[in-house]
């Protein structure tokens, strides 16, 4: 059942020996509403854990400081930030169907939980958070508030993206006065690249190749240059949106080779250009700004198949 | 003599006939606050015109849509974001000394104006101009909100930078409720890039070097390759960040041959490493975090002098 945001604190505020769960492919909202969340059913006194399928990256790392692990057998179990049961990963045949609160911001959320609060209007969970930990009467200090502006930050790109509100800059302007060391987080989250995503992204910048008076644009990464410039796929997902980056592009796309005969495909569009309707075409989908799917062949074939699809669907606007 | 907001509006209301200078080279906030108070001034009924001594950009155009050109001669002199008469440009013969008012938030500010409103607090005079417009008596619709957002946008680098304040926040949330078009300034602003830019980030990217077990990096811009790609220099500029951005590195530099024997240095460092005072070394100065010099060599005999310099500098620490 559908709970308010108060109804939600009640119910947290009676529970004990709580499993916070966070989606697979970690971001910094999934882990910073976790790690808030946990910070703050400890200062209730309660014993609580941050679980994910996924371990936890150098970059996400500072958000778990002091967090020592506690063991327990969940009483309790509540998921921030997954949209549905699938994205749990290695937990899913662990707490699949057992997930008592969903705390969410995904329109596309299933309402899995026993109970959910899902508000779309907010830009990251942190931003509910930032409402809710209150009323669970813990005090928002330097360390929560640095975890809640991490998520709003990276969900945001950093107040950039069109799910940014008022309200997503008030909570801000207030998490800041905490004391959050916004410029060093904002520095690791946006301006630190690893040398083999700095490889990886001259590699692919050789591959660019434009299309229908470039309208489109297509980078392409081979396992090849995965495997020569030891690059991860964190990597590989943080150059997906370069192709979009170029001036009067309308379609940027991504084709990663995973194998002879599969490809994933990630797309970019800026408005009022539609990357899940095309993507759909291939079965996949997303949102209209950035969707994905994967085709079954190999590069050259998808390249020339995703172009086509690409071209017709700017043919009917 | 120094002037508060008040005092700034009161005589602002006074005057008729008003030319608002800018700053050469100029960027988001000189422009956006110059483009909002001549649309400010011109709603009071009176005659106003933004001037520069450069022209304005693509990227800016939009800034200055449906401010036509109005013929008077100046009877007020205003100048937005300009720290030195001497940043004036072609303007400066013609402005120096006669500067009536000024508008600005750098802490350098030389006060060479008759009446001056400097706050180093403000993120951008635009956030400034958020109070002032509307002591003039002047409501901020969605168009002159467009434009202070793009000045605080972009001197903060899209709300990254150290200069962000609860403040800064909280009028890009009023901002936002005049309904200001936030994505699409955005992106325009710091996510779309030219081929030529993209062209010489992946030359850039071929001459990486690092120094001192990464804690130095370096990449160099040849004059043949600003000529092989066509780039600007305002694609040289955009490229400074990238050696800054690697991880574990703790000064960056771009080395920028200009002739035989000049090239231009960026340097760029994150806390609590000073760029600055690098610089100082070659008769350059900046910020700490971003600073600048010119050495006159050639690039590889510049490149030696610059890293044994910044070897120098950190061995010290």
């Amino acid at each position: 059942m559908e709970v308010s945001l108060s109804e939600a604190a009640q119910w947290l505020k009676q529970q004990e020996d709580i499993a916070i769960l966070c989606h697979q492919s970690p971001d910094g909202d999934t882990f910073g509403s976790g790690s808030a969340l946990c910070r703050a059913l400890r200062r209730m006194g309660k014993r609580a854990q941050v679980l994910c399928s996924d371990s936890v990256g150098k970059r996400f790392q500072f958000l778990f400081e002091g967090l020592e692990e506690q063991q327990f057998t969940p009483r309790a179990v509540v998921s921030v930030d997954v949209a549905d049961e699938q994205l749990l990963g290695t937990l899913q045949p662990i707490y699949g169907g057992k997930i008592q609160l969903c705390i969410d911001h995904h329109p596309s959320n299933t309402h899995y939980a026993q109970r959910w609060y899902v508000n779309p209007q907010a830009s990251a969970v942190c931003e509910i958070l930032c409402e809710l930990i209150p009323m669970l009467g813990v005090e928002l200090d330097k360390t929560i508030a640095s975890e809640l502006y991490t998520g709003i930050a990276t969900d945001t790109g950093c107040f950039q993206y069109i799910n940014v509100t008022p309200h997503t800059h008030r909570v801000a302007a207030d998490l800041l006065e905490k004391g959050v060391p916004a410029p060093t987080i904002n520095h690791a989250m946006f301006s630190t690249k690893s040398r083999e995503r700095l490889q990886l992204e001259r590699d692919a910048l050789n591959t660019v190749e434009f299309y229908r008076n470039g309208d489109i644009a297509v980078i392409s990464v081979t396992r090849k240059m995965v495997k020569e410039t030891g690059a991860t796929d964190d990597d590989t997902d943080g150059i997906a949106s370069i192709p979009r980056s170029i001036e009067g592009v309308k379609i940027g796309a991504t084709i990663k080779e995973k194998s002879d005969d599969l490809v994933k495909v990630s797309l970019r569009a800026p408005q009022p250009y539609n990357a899940s309707e095309i993507c759909a075409k291939f079965g996949g989908g997303g949102h209209p700004g950035a969707a994905g799917c994967a085709i079954h062949c190999g590069l050259a074939e998808a390249k020339k198949q995703l172009v086509a699809a690409i071209s017709g669907y700017l043919d009917t606007l």
